[in-house]
């Protein structure tokens, strides 16, 4: 970085917040995902204005600017691959107001989700977006890559609970989007088109979160299913039941041993699949919900199903769930998490596509996922040190993605396109589709200095290769 | 329109869907809104690929083209303000699948929409989107105008239905957005861009939704209140009560008046308002949260409060609430038809403020709504010919809009921008938001061709003229 830039940077931020020093540049190279890229810089702004005058900056000197949360992303969303200066919005976090009257959230960027749960049930509200990192991720991060966690099914993804933003353009221009209404025609949508942009169209400085009464029961039911197909078949005929489960989750053998090993909770090891099914609503409905549930999982081939008779085994069920990524991380040096996503009823074909590919390609493919949207997440556990290894880890997330686009499906659910879906934008978009895209994306941010190097593949980019970066 | 253009769009299209004659192009002159502009002739396309020609060409050429469902927009949606073609949509609706596995429907946009309700009611499913005028309109104009109707409180507006579609680009290419799958990340969002577009973006060819079970029971009661303001703080309390209605629905005295007059549906002629409220889901749950609704509106002040107790009553409540269109169509030659929104706790606010502006201006206005929602419908019912009742018409107006965006609201909730609100863009969203969206119409149509003259101001225009229209 020249003397002149950073003696402008030094113009808008205090040495304190703007970051130089190898540590510090180390520290914000990765994220949850797989790779690794030194950013010349790290700059800590406190306001909006701040983040104004480093774009406007930034556009003029062509300096690659990309936000970070809190870089729990598992697609390299934060990563600077082209360099320039990561953006920490962790110190936006002056707001987090619920309004209980107009059942609306308004939050700050570097929010932790959790403490919006929290605070919306507090006021006796809800907040149904619950990526598996909520506890440490940050809000912004959660809207700009639209990670939605295990109740989309049933109450949509993130997406469907921002109403407005404030935000700023990679010009520098502070603008607002949406407002405080659920309907708002006035104009094109950019809330959404911001929302899930993977920081690469405006920096989210604020949000408007909608918000629904707390649902005032819940019932969860936990199936071990001695056969893998069984499973996808109970979970297709519980979703044309007529039941909408607030969440349908499951996990696969591999998932069930890797916990069991991590941090015993009594899940049966010779299940081939072990589905979590939770239903919310009237204490009533909820009880009958869960009962034919329990019953359509029994006559689909389910060996052995629990209902939790409390909160405590409601919760002992769902830890078991949110073991799994710590539990596998620990299987291998190197986790490759996918997230491609099939229409509900192609379920079981997609786990069929999944067992092929891991006995073809001889590789430790675990399964696990939100099985009511069709979001499952196939993790490949390798060691990228082992060259031979990775290439076949290549070609099989290759087939991963051909098999979801062939089911009509998509290359991501909730994980983002970032760095290592790029070259395969074309296979389900088209060339058309993709134009479109890059067409906004040039008329928002002309030097293209705004995330860099993501969603978009590079010219001749249509292979993934893992062993290069 | 030149004898080479006709020429090439001869070669498009047969004869029969080309239309140049007076009579034809009168027919194609109007919709449901205010104003009434000639094209110069009118094209019925059948196919993707025709229309996909056609735009190249009007690209080529600079010419207008206004696409056009069953022309029910209360804001200008399909009129040709700038001349050019209408692109008569309706004969486009070969397809109208419901996948009941997957729980989506794919369908053409010249379909009906409420032909898609009973398709999907008839496989246990439901489309919760019910725009008044979903008996004769088209479900791409409900798409294109994100037109939503009194469900939008519990279920979302249209586009939280609307998962995928296929379109062509102002500039003819054909692409597709989003997919079969309700969780996709896969670049940027442009169904929910296109969706609420307004027919400026791209003309839609086929569209995704996403269904959901039918809920098994419902409850719905009218209530009636001597005094407008407690209406508004008992719509209040019921949204805070932890109930989530399916609808909740206002009139004021005036439309009990006019419905009572047009057809008597035996509504209480002395309520200064009239309240409808509907919950569905489970029939245990239902049956406790009408109750309680019902106890919630005694205690702020009705009078009156009759649950249906059965189908027949629940059909003759809506009957009431869907009359008032028509009924106020009656009480004069011109109806100017608002949908400013405000966030659900200002409810009271604007009602006070619409009883305000009714006075000073001394102007027919009436209110009903989709409370729920804060989406209320100021109507003014005048005549065009009173140039100096005109003028008042356009005060008030302006004083409408200024209201909702005074208290946190927003221009239109679900008719669109269109004409007559594009001078007030920019006071709701300011200069650069509105830079934002221009940079997107830009990016996508540089020559302008697609549904000129809606959404956007021209240059210098800030205020409302209707007498000049």
């Amino acid at each position: 970085m020249d003397a002149e830039t950073v003696r402008r940077l030094e113009e808008i931020f205090p040495k304190e917040r703007l970051l130089f020093g190898k540590a510090d540049r180390h520290s914000y190279s990765f994220d949850a995902s797989f790779g690794e890229y030194l950013p010349e810089g790290v700059v800590q702004p406190e306001t909006e204005e701040e983040i104004s005058r480093l774009l406007r900056l930034a556009n003029e000197h062509g300096i690659p600017i990309c936000p970070r949360g809190a870089a729990t992303s598992l697609s390299g969303g934060p990563l600077p691959v082209k360099g320039g200066l990561v953006l920490d919005m962790s110190r936006l976090r002056q707001k987090l107001e619920i309004d209980r009257e107009n059942l609306l959230a308004v939050v700050s960027p570097g929010i932790i989700t959790g403490d919006i749960h929290r605070a919306a049930e507090e006021a006796g509200l809800f907040y149904p977006p619950d990526p598996s990192s909520s506890l440490v991720s940050t809000i912004g991060g959660n809207l700009l890559e639209n990670s939605s966690g295990p109740r989309g099914l049933k109450y949509g993804t993130t997406k469907e609970y921002v109403i407005g933003l404030r935000a700023v353009a990679p010009t520098g221009e502070i603008f607002r989007t949406g407002g405080k209404t659920v309907k708002n025609v006035t104009g094109y949508d950019l809330t959404r088109l911001i929302v899930g942009s993977e920081g690469t169209l405006a920096v989210v400085t604020e949000a408007t979160l909608r918000l629904i009464p707390k649902p005032p029961a819940r019932e969860t039911l936990l199936a071990a299913f001695p056969k893998l197909i069984d499973s996808g078949h109970a979970i297709t005929a519980m979703l044309t039941s007529g039941i909408l489960p607030a969440a349908m989750e499951m996990m696969d053998n591999a998932c069930v041993r890797a916990v069991e090993a991590y941090q015993s909770c009594g899940l049966p090891l010779d299940a081939e699949a072990v589905v979590i099914v939770e239903v919310d609503g009237h204490p009533a409905a909820v009880k009958e919900e869960i009962a034919r549930c329990a019953e359509i999982c029994r006559e689909r081939g389910a060996q052995r199903v629990t209902v939790a008779a409390d909160a405590a085994e409601r919760d002992a069920i769902w830890r078991a769930r949110k073991m799994i990524s710590p539990a596998i991380t620990r299987m291998g040096p190197t986790k490759i998490s996918e997230d491609a996503t099939v229409p509900r009823g192609r379920i079981p074909d997609m786990m069929e596509a999944l067992v092929r590919i891991r006995e073809k390609h001889r590789l430790n493919l675990v399964v696990f996922g939100h099985a009511g949207d069709g979001n499952l997440h196939p993790n490949i556990i390798t060691d990228q040190r082992n060259r031979e290894e990775m290439k076949r880890v290549e070609a099989a997330v290759e087939e991963i993605f051909d098999a979801a686009i062939a089911l009509g499906g998509t290359l991501s659910g909730e994980h983002g396109i970032g760095l290592m879906k790029a070259p395969f934008m074309e296979r389900e978009l088209g060339p058309e589709g993709l134009r479109m895209m890059r067409l906004i994306k040039q008329a928002w941010d002309p030097n293209n200095i705004l995330n860099p190097g993501k969603i978009f593949p590079e010219p001749g980019q249509t292979r993934l290769v893992l062993t290069e970066s």
